[in-house]
């Protein structure tokens, strides 16, 4: 007998009807012969909704009674979805994370999944139950609940699979798959059938917002096929999955990411260790440093520029500042008002031509490039913002990606 | 060191200023030196709230699933309340019912506590740590959530306070503690110091809404010393504890059940063993019968009156219509429009005056009394429900309990 693991996101289930839905889905999948595990966020804005309540009493709670109160979301979505699939008639039985066995370090608010205690589920599945796990949290060694922090409930969908041993996992969201660029964009974007973790994980570091990160890593680590679909519709979605051939098409997508801001330091020393200690700087501070270029300016002089997160700016303008005894820069200039477009391909790799197709559609189009970075499958170039959809465009066009 | 176990009801943390002020009284307990467990309901209306969520996804969802979802809303308030005493600086630690070792049977939506675990509670209180309990809920022996029911975080707090040997158990409510009969009808009714569990039982299960019974009952047997305080207001509430020394007062309190409802079965057989079957039929289908009243009618043939909850009055009446057949009565009648009114006093039971004294306060108030019904520390009357506030006034006036 197989198993399908699948997740449901918060806007699968935000309302009674998605919830019955969902359970449709689930119940077919559970009819097909299958053993069925699900992993469910909380529904729609209940998170928030939980947010606002505690910062209303506490702005400074602790983390670990923000895992407390925000783990009921998952709850309160896991006890309705089994009751939508015993209105079904289905056997079915609701598991909190700790029951489900999620073994979590203790970092409360973005808990790392040590392990997962398979024992009740596997009881539960033996009695030929559907089973359906609050996703996006655990328990630690202490008996606490923690939580999974962001991307949370699709580790916790990846490490079931892991775990379980499952056929596939199966990611239900509200697109229809990964496409080669966004669709809202690019009108004619392709969705892709299929598509290797390390260029799945390129796209979702590169702003395609279909699956976090972390699940991704998990699913390469452990060899856990993932199916990207919509709970709405019933198109074939996406297989992330370990590709062997060599691929015929030499970008698999574009995307644009503007959740980035750039920062330069103008007339830096040009002594050793230079760079070293003002990227560790960053790093005691959290703050992940993305492009990176250094160039030569004046005599025994040099600019370092690179971006960071949007929302890391201010702290990384903070530290610079703090600390520009030491990094001793004649000027630190930034701009928020550039975005990252970037192809990604595992074939890139091997065709030298890639990178001056990309930058000769750029050109075209007149869009000024302000840093460029590559890597085995993916070529970055930093536009201004306002350039950014048309520089996806054409080089979506440049391509043939449609 | 002392240790005090306090539960506050849903209206006392209903919102995040009704949060802040119990979290304020919590820390004065601490302050004064006192080691403090708190058990805590679900804020306001969220268990209603909840419900109206199972009922849109299935009006028969299991309850099992429905204690899963329920569980949330205690899970909510512990969270936040736990969050306001670290606003406050002081240190706290919200448990669930699990991580509070609450163990109960497997009965969900109505479970009974079995024991409880301490271990988890001592640890944190040898930390000097307030700790934040949710009420209401625990876990069986299949590690699935439970429910205690009815008077649920009451049973929580008294059951902490026997496994942890407190000195007190404090009962916040919306009320200033127990009266001679209730204030909005009599204005000049007097709030008690102090009384009897026997008499508190008594009290409860005769409308006396303050204390649920069970948690009362768990008290006498374990001997913990009650208090019913205000969580609105510093006034002294009532301790209800073992009171062995003589009363002074005969009669403690007045109160008046509206949720009743009068039946009367006319001119059964007079047979032997037919009141067994008639109460054993309606005790199959969970229907609690209150006074009874038996008396010869015509030849060998007697009416059988007896009052049930007016929520059970249409379930009864079915029971009874699909038993005729064996209950052979010649007419079945029932009514809505009465009211239960009821003296209670632990000193009631050496002195014969005091049915007399009530039933004279009702003649002279040419009020009719449809049933008696008298136990060892209580006497009720039926009367009609229009009557029954100028009853309890008669009543509390004639025994001078102002």
């Amino acid at each position: 007998m197989g198993l399908t693991v699948q997740k449901y996101g918060g806007t699968s289930v935000r309302d009674a009807e998605r919830v019955m839905n969902v359970a449709e889905r689930i119940v077919e999948a559970y009819k097909s012969g299958n053993n069925v595990v699900v992993a469910v966020s909380a529904q729609g804005d209940t998170t928030d909704d939980l947010i606002e309540k505690a910062k209303e009493i506490n702005p400074k709670a602790s983390k670990r009674e923000m895992d407390m109160l925000l783990s009921t979301g998952e709850q309160i979505s896991i006890a309705l979805l089994a009751m939508a699939i015993e209105k079904l008639g289905y056997p079915v039985i609701s598991l909190t994370g700790w029951q489900a066995g999620m073994k979590t370090d203790s970092n409360y608010g973005a808990s790392r999944i040590h392990r997962i205690e398979t024992e009740r589920i596997n009881n539960e599945l033996d009695k030929r139950r559907i089973v359906i796990v609050a996703g996006f949290q655990g328990i630690n060694k202490y008996d606490d609940i923690t939580t999974l922090g962001r991307g949370g409930s699709d580790t916790s969908a990846v490490a079931l699979a892991a775990a379980l041993h499952a056929d596939v996992c199966e990611i239900y969201t509200d697109v229809d798959g990964v496409y080669t660029t966004d669709p809202r964009i690019v009108p004619n974007a392709k969705k892709l059938n299929e598509i290797s973790y390390d260029e799945m994980l390129e796209l979702a570091s590169l702003g395609a917002n279909v699956l976090h990160n972390r699940s991704v890593e998990m699913a390469k680590k452990y060899n856990v096929k993932l199916a990207v679909k919509s709970s709405l519709n019933r198109v074939e979605g996406t297989y992330v999955k370990e590709v062997n051939q060599v691929e015929k098409m030499l970008v698999r997508g574009v995307t644009r990411d503007n959740d980035t801001a750039r920062i330069a330091l103008c007339d830096v020393d040009d002594t050793p260790g230079k760079a070293f200690s003002i990227f560790s700087m960053l790093a005691k501070s959290n703050i992940s440093v993305d492009l990176i270029i250094q160039s030569i300016g004046k005599e025994n002089k040099k600019d370092i520029s690179f971006t960071v997160s949007e929302s890391n700016l201010e702290a990384a303008l903070k530290v610079l500042e703090e600390n520009n005894s030491i990094i001793n820069a004649r000027e630190t200039k930034w701009s928020k008002d550039v975005s990252k477009v970037s192809i990604v391909g595992a074939g890139m790799v091997n065709n030298s031509g890639v990178a001056a197709t990309m930058f000769e559609a750029l050109y075209n189009e007149h869009i000024n490039i302000h840093m460029i970075a590559t890597s085995e499958i993916k070529i970055s170039v930093l536009v201004d913002r306002k350039d950014a959809e048309r520089a996806v465009s054409a080089i979506h066009d440049k391509f043939n990606l449609a």
